[in-house]
């Protein structure tokens, strides 16, 4: 046997299920001894990534008998003065509330470093942190904020599959180095985050429901109850008022799968429209340099989410359309022209104008499908990390544009003639699709505007650093090197979104 | 030029296509020698690898004059003697039943570091692993097992696409850190995984068929089986014997259509009776620190499985509905119809009744397969890496009983009345409808039990470690602190997940 | 206050939005004080990503007045000469052409790492590159070329999100240790890619659109085109050209529905038409180490490529499909067939066979896609990365042959028995599924041959290095330790692309 191999501290079984798979790893010699307060579930999860990262750990627990069969053997279980001594550094794995019950060990943790992976129950915005309150019932132990985004089953499968990012703030940076380095060891990535007045920020992180989310819903839930109602109106409640005809049947699949296509479009018109504002901004002011209002600013961040609702929509109206005829409403309606054509003694019954019409309708909207699915699918993170620049920037842009383009040909396909057709103003209300194609054609203008050579030469001047007020081309040499191959509207998104580091976007 | 600059070693070309899109790293002196006995795809990979981290590497090969042009040409492709000598590390990327021809090296590497790279044809359950034979046959070396779950694509294309994770266990300390820098400057994580008796679970690890699938699976497919003979019998089998109507056409289509949402609803409401089940022992036991039995461990860690085969039922399901008005035999069944009409001189036929009922199902079962989409999207890894604790539970748990009551409430207004029609219970067998909703109601139900206030407080308490036993409240301060945002579900799923450290879940 | 907490240099705001979650973190003594010449997008994520890791920052503008609202306070903006004298490590981040400008800054940067950040505006063929050009321009520095493939938003978010690899290469090793040092505190991951002469690499890097796609997509338009021109000549001209039946209403859906289904098969069996090719290859040649002609190499390299393209079009067809009898074509000729039928006071109209011939392609069909969307949805890289090289080769290669199985019953089952009716060859041109059926059958035959035992014997024999030109089994005992349990196309395919490390591919 080589001479060098240190004696195993134990030979263990690693527990559960009658699995053979973890020895104890031996320890190098001068390792911290890792000590664990409490005995939950992430204490149990720490215990054994800790264990198999090759520290030596002991648990302190209140009842250490009880709590001894459900840790590793090789972590050593036993009463939390016990374990305050033994350890180097402690992860305080315990309820906030009962931080007070630990008062008595604080002889025990002077000078050492204590590690605070609590969470609070909800987001914080005024008073201290709960890292900050433990810094203060133990002024001479070096307190770090950090673990509490990893949860139980991150600790347990490893950074394969959960979060790999642990972030960390502290006063002391020894202390914040020594959990750095466990962190390297156990195969996450600390984040420094800075002082321990960070922590308020850190522990706010996991509490957060999709914070980025929230205007893009509302808009479209806004945008679908009142397409819903105008719809409502002008097919089913105007023929009841005017004729008498009964269409409350379509109310649960037909006026949606008007409304539905409706809110997909315009909101995807919104994707686009915020890059165009930028630009004409930057036109209008003739540099680059100044900043954007506020609202256009969280606009440029949200148009992932606005696009991903869009295409939720859209995808929803292609269900539904493909569901119509199967319907018993359609079976009946189908009947009916039939026997009425029977007794009319039409033999042949073709309206070239009608075909073509929905030939040429579905295929646009088929196409648009298509190529919004390809920009869904490339939204997609691991998809996202595989392509480069030039890659997303030809799909986003270029890719939706064209997305953008074939949803509005759909829907001026669809209106056809009927914009032209005065029994289709009910109520004086133009049919839907007339309200809907408002946005996406002034969109898609906008677009066309800035191909224009002098339009398209002078934006691509003031990005690189032109001003009006200078009349002096190329003088600011310390632009952006990335300008080259990045659209006009991302650009513009990176330079508002520059203060959000670390916040959820 | 800066006189820090080593001298290059080898100025190559980098071979292959005519790119000159690699030279020679120079190697910082002190480096290690990393050698490679063996010459097939793994070692080509490797050693391109090396090289290009800027490590030395020599290759030994039976036969170097025929193996130098497939090696890149700053890895000098030498005698394996002479690689052994040469080398300070050493992967032996040979088939382990050619290890004993390795005898003759035994002089020349003792005392150096081998690293077991092989992997096993079948999974091994008792004997000794590859790497303990090879640590028999050289006890003067210290064998480090490694780099077995590393395909030589992932070498090539480096850790961006391939997995990143490296399960390194050994005897020696020493020789484990030396591969454990290796690893890092690779690009890799390498992870501890303890002593050579480690070495059995990291052989088996690649040889794994989807081991958490098979459960699900076998499930999905007994389901199915089991609905299919029972919709046969009902809706083809018994009107043939009865009444001597051949609807053998419908088995490719209309019967599985039957059968697909059936097993669907049963395996989504099978996603979430585990965790009503570990909810109610914990109120029965009124603690959460007893162990729940085996067989509800097992199935509490194989929900997600569960549910993306009730999503690809759901979504199949879909596809066959949406084909079933395409039809041959729908359209004569439609001929049939219109043509009786005709004849019977029915001038409107209109059943609001038939309408309304398939309206309003069509409308629950898209918005029921929309959540379940939302569901399987954010399932997908980088998607679920992407969102914290609270949105996770929000989506998996909220969101996904929405979808259960919505596929419930599609379920019931496709039954309509006809549960209460007696012309549809064939040899007194219920309509499948009524049998498929006894365990998702079940399961509705039970989740609404939980609701009720005193229940909820109470399972509240166990959660934060209140014990009937002691009839003390808040007694246990050393508690997850995490438990104040997750689900009683996913709470006790933790608890039971914490011995598989390592296994494939 | 523990005494060892040094006293922070800034205690900043961190600005934006009223943020305060991010406070300056406390530099350690010693660690490199890093500048940054340039104020544009890049500088600024830069510069907040170097200050939440613990650097002190300081930013060389030309106009410090105009800038120091832009950084974030910790960070120094001053004047470049100030920032080059002060700053140990220099992120040139400038426009490439004005390098030039900075010649003044020599004396102040000589001695001290140069980062170059830039990138081109089109692949670099021929000439120098812009790192080797700025080597040109401060002799005396050392120039380290990296991060031009991380965007700010990349250094904004954390590598979380963004790629996390950042390419190096110098021909100072020293410089290039301390640009790695910086990486790995930043999260990322550094590649060492060797000397400066590999900077034309790295930065052609960012400027590839999509390389490996371009084969399988101009492939699938090729298809697309002649199959689309065939059927329009078989279906829509012939019946015009020789009955004068206008169809021309078929091209937009009907005719598009005929041609995506013949270009998805096509291209799914050219997915393994190239792992037989290899495998036939082998055993043609009794030996695994001679290489493949180059074609046949870049083809094995695209098979995941060509699939996609299958699958999307694959996609495509069953949407479009679905949308059939939605259209009012559809609708009148229905109408047509029912009037002609109540004329002929025909009561049941049914064609067992045609029924039959539609219920089963269909249901071929549907398994055929689902089968399709596994392959789909294993190919994104986060899925691919949780399974192993078992479970991966069973899906893509005993799935994917399932799913091109299924794909050939769905058309010969489409097919039923039109092949050998006279009226269906127009122009004496068959009917397109005939042209459609050949390479599919070829290749799964092909497969089939692979099964017989003795073939698949000696194909095993050879790829654990038996040689026909040795009679010697066995005797080669260095070759991959893998091959137990990879598909020999799989084999054959890492075989020939280990040439093309850090290629995209």
């Amino acid at each position: 046997m080589p001479d060098e191999m240190s004696r195993p501290l134990i030979r263990g079984r690693g527990g559960g299920g009658g699995s053979r798979h973890l020895e104890a790893s031996v320890s190098e010699p001068g390792a911290p001894v890792i000590g664990i307060l409490g005995t939950g579930d992430f204490s149990r999860s720490l215990a054994r990534r800790l264990v198999a990262s090759g520290y030596q750990v002991v648990v302190g627990s209140r009842i250490p008998k009880r709590s001894v069969a459900l840790f590793p053997e090789e972590a050593e279980v036993t009463s939390q003065m016990e374990a305050a001594n033994q350890a180097d550094l402690v992860f305080v794995a315990v309820f906030p509330e009962h931080y007070s019950t630990l008062v008595e060990l604080k002889p025990a943790l002077a000078g050492k470093t204590l590690v605070d992976v609590s969470n609070g129950l909800q987001i914080n915005r005024e008073g201290p942190s709960i890292a900050e309150q433990l810094a203060d019932l133990f002024p001479e132990s070096f307190v770090v904020k950090g673990f509490n985004t990893i949860s139980a089953w991150a600790l347990q499968v490893g950074p394969r599959d959960g979060s790999r990012q642990v972030f960390l703030c502290s006063d002391s940076q020894k202390a914040k180095s020594s959990v750095m380095q466990l962190c390297h060891r156990m195969g996450f990535i600390p984040i420094d985050m800075g002082l321990l007045s960070s922590a308020v920020e850190i522990e706010n992180l996991p509490l957060y429901l999709f914070p980025s989310w929230r205007i893009p819903v509302l808009c479209t839930l806004s945008l679908f109850i009142f397409f819903y109602l105008y719809n409502f109106l002008h097919d089913v409640l105007q023929p009841f008022v005017t004729a008498g005809k009964s269409s409350f049947y379509k109310m649960p699949i037909e006026t949606v799968n008007v409304t539905l296509p409706s809110v997909a479009l315009v909101m995807l018109a919104l994707v686009y429209l915020p890059g165009l504002c930028a630009a004409f901004l930057q036109l209008w002011w003739g540099t680059k340099y100044k900043r954007f209002p506020n609202w256009l600013d969280q606009w440029l961040t949200r148009r992932k989410q606005f696009g991903l609702c869009s295409f939720l929509c859209a995808v929803l109206h292609a269900i539904y359309s493909l569901c119509l005829p199967m319907r018993k409403s359609a079976h009946y309606k189908l009947i009916d022209v039939v026997f009425k054509q029977v007794k009319d003694g039409k033999e042949v019954s073709w309206d070239d104008d009608a075909v073509w019409r929905m030939e040429l309708y579905l295929s646009a909207g088929i196409m648009a499908l298509g190529l919004l699915s390809l920009l869904a699918v490339t939204s997609l993170p691991s998809v996202a990390n595989t392509i480069n620049w030039r890659e997303f920037s030809f799909i986003q842009s270029t890719l939706g544009y064209c997305a953008l383009s074939m949803a509005t040909v759909h829907t001026l396909l669809f209106g056809w003639d009927r914009a032209f057709d005065p029994a289709r103003y009910h109520f004086y209300l133009p049919p839907t699709f007339v309200l809907v194609l408002i946005l996406p054609l002034m969109v898609l203008l906008g677009r066309l505007a800035l191909f224009v050579p002098c339009v398209a030469s002078r934006l691509r001047q003031i990005r690189r650093g032109w001003e009006k007020s200078r009349h002096i081309r190329f003088i600011l040499p310390d632009d952006d090197c990335r300008n080259g191959l990045e659209d006009v509207s991302n650009v513009v998104a990176s330079q508002q979104i520059i203060w959000k580091l670390f916040r959820r976007i």
